[in-house]
């Protein structure tokens, strides 16, 4: 009696349910310390200790009705103005709060920016691996995805295929750096080379062709790089952001859509956002934690304790003989699995309590995610693990 | 630039900015204390003391990356487990935390429930008066909206008109008591009688008709009254939750939906309200109060406060002369205009600083909506420009 597209849906997450369940079983039998689950991307590093410090001051200082009641859609003022004021510091921009938009997490705020762009049958651009839920927001508007494969090598994306695949339907290019899956960060260069490729298809076809970044591993970033702040680069820009990640804050669903004031029919995309926050249900970002992030805005959590996740399993991988890019963001490897199945590797992946998910999952079969945010002493202790898988 | 459907939904709310805009204005003019807005619906009255005592417990007992992570879509096993003992307590049911889904408010709860009922052309009934988001909700998952006006002296719904309209493409009646913007709460018998009739046509059409019963305003009830569990007398219910009103907590969107076992298809009921709960971008509802919640079930707002306004408010307008239903329920009143126009009506509210919602806004012309959840002083402050409106 459920509706035919949930479905769909419904019988493909039983298959996810299988694997969790799986892991389970596997647990029982040899003990949860022997099973090494590296499918999830649950941030294992602890939240700041600020967070819990601006909870009690909130509530210490702040009227109840204010902190926990309704303000605008969009979110409390003085929230977003500090917010964009910090923002603007960093990147050297001139955002106001009118700029910015608070939003239930990344996910609350790449529906809400499709919602606002997409009619029926207009397309998306994603670059494969790609994160999965971009085909299911992007259909919940009833949106085509087009997937281009990036770069095999570097896993950046083609730009001439993305120039050729532009056309007269195209509304948006979803980008995600520091990536999930692959890790890799978008260099400046790359950055601009993309936004010459849109600039010049815009002018051509006389159409708006926005670039929405998805950037919740913004702050998780290694060896000193730096992730260019795509507003300083493209006009037609969102950047949609999460706090999940910077404080580990995922489950309360915290984030923000940030857009230029020059972006094509700017008043009517705000307001638009605004409205869509609305109907779609989440009607605003919750209210306490809009309260806490203005009061964290230099928190971040120990990006140390990542790299040294990433550090010991790259090493080990590679010096046994995976193949694999050298993250420079993010907390996951996507290695080449040793079959092409994907499927059939990760099967086999699990014969020696290693949880992995297959590459096709990301639209990119023949390699395997690795979530790092674990504990150091599990992956220490897994190694061994992938010595025997190799073998 | 932004898609045809945004462009209607931001040329009407700027009809509501609008509004608001003119409250501020009156504000300038006249001084905030002179302007008599009962136009929103964000509760005054405090959170009960023991939502912040269990923020500091759970903050200081709980472990930071299980009270902020990530859990299942559907939210914490614990907390689904607790709130489902309470219901069942309450309410003489069997229920455990796989009836439950946590969601982001009433508001995703019900945008879970559609998405997951819905195909395009399905038909939703609502009686009018009703809350106007129903029609944008429904209108998420194309399904369409079928009006029946609830009859005008008693505000209830119409059941033969019910009976008449429901068809093989009838998915689901939405009901909303105790009632926004009318304040009445459905009897038992209604409840009763309203279930008979949707047996009958389910029988009759072979098809499941879903009742979705939305229940934010459940425990704001006076002078004793009780309202009916939808549970108790229809099999195809679902309830859906917000603790925005029994806890004042509006701004932090947390609620749950609530399904018998013997609802048709029930398993992959619950298995697609968990899945449409990750791919429409809610992904769960906010991990700290949802631990929250679990520590204050028995906790309420001083719904006293409420009725002092309903009375005052009440007695006054229909000493007067208006002609109003007595609401047992919510905090709205919902009389009749003065004239037949209500827009203009609500216009000439504005000349005495009273600030009104016209009944077109539910769909249900010639009343208009005040919602006295403001302070006692403001409203009895207020009586005398009712007294200046009528004459």
């Amino acid at each position: 009696m459920i509706s035919e597209r949930m479905k769909e849906y419904v019988s493909k997450s039983s298959t996810v349910r299988a694997m969790f369940e799986e892991g389970k079983r596997l647990s029982s039998i040899y003990g949860e310390e022997n099973v090494f689950d590296f499918s999830l991307g649950n941030p294992n590093v602890k939240p700041p200790e600020s967070i819990k410090e601006a909870v009690y001051e909130i509530l210490d200082k702040e009227p109840p009705n204010l902190v926990h009641g309704y303000m605008s859609n969009s979110g409390y003022e003085d929230v977003r103005d500090k917010i964009a004021g910090d923002i603007s510091k960093k990147y050297n921009l001139k955002l106001t709060g009118n700029n910015l938009i608070m939003t239930c997490g990344a996910a609350g705020g790449l529906n809400i920016v499709l919602k606002t762009l997409l009619n029926p049958g207009d397309e998306v651009i994603v670059f494969s691996p790609f994160f999965g839920e971009y085909e299911n927001y992007v259909r919940n508007f009833d949106g085509k995805l087009v997937i281009i494969p990036s770069d095999r090598e570097t896993f950046e994306p083609d730009l001439n295929r993305l120039e050729d695949k532009i056309n007269s339907r195209t509304k948006a290019v979803i980008i995600d750096s520091p990536n999930n899956p692959t890790g890799i960060v978008y260099s400046e260069k790359l950055i601009k080379s993309m936004a010459g490729v849109l600039n010049r298809k815009q002018e051509q076809l006389g159409t708006s062709i926005y670039l929405i970044s998805d950037e919740p591993y913004r702050e998780i970033v290694y060896d000193g790089i730096k992730v260019p702040f795509v507003l300083n680069y493209y006009r037609n820009s969102f950047v949609v952001y999460s706090y999940s990640k910077s404080l580990s804050l995922p489950g309360e669903r915290i984030g923000y859509v940030v857009c230029g004031s020059e972006t094509d029919d700017f008043d009517n995309v705000m307001q638009s956002l605004n409205v869509a926050n609305r109907i779609l249900g989440f009607v605003n970002a919750p209210s306490l934690f809009q309260r806490v992030i203005a009061r964290c805005l230099d928190s971040k959590v120990d990006v140390n304790i990542y790299k040294k996740n990433r550090d010991l399993l790259y090493n080990h991988l590679v010096k046994i003989g995976f193949s694999c890019i050298k993250p420079s963001g993010a907390f996951y490897l996507f290695p080449k699995s040793l079959i092409p199945d994907d499927v059939e590797f990760a099967k086999r992946a699990k014969k020696f309590n290693l949880l992995v998910v297959p590459g096709s999952s990301f639209k990119c079969p023949g390699y395997f995610r690795l979530s790092y945010c674990i504990s150091y002493d599990k992956i220490k202790k897994s190694l061994d693990s992938f010595d025997k898988l190799i073998k």
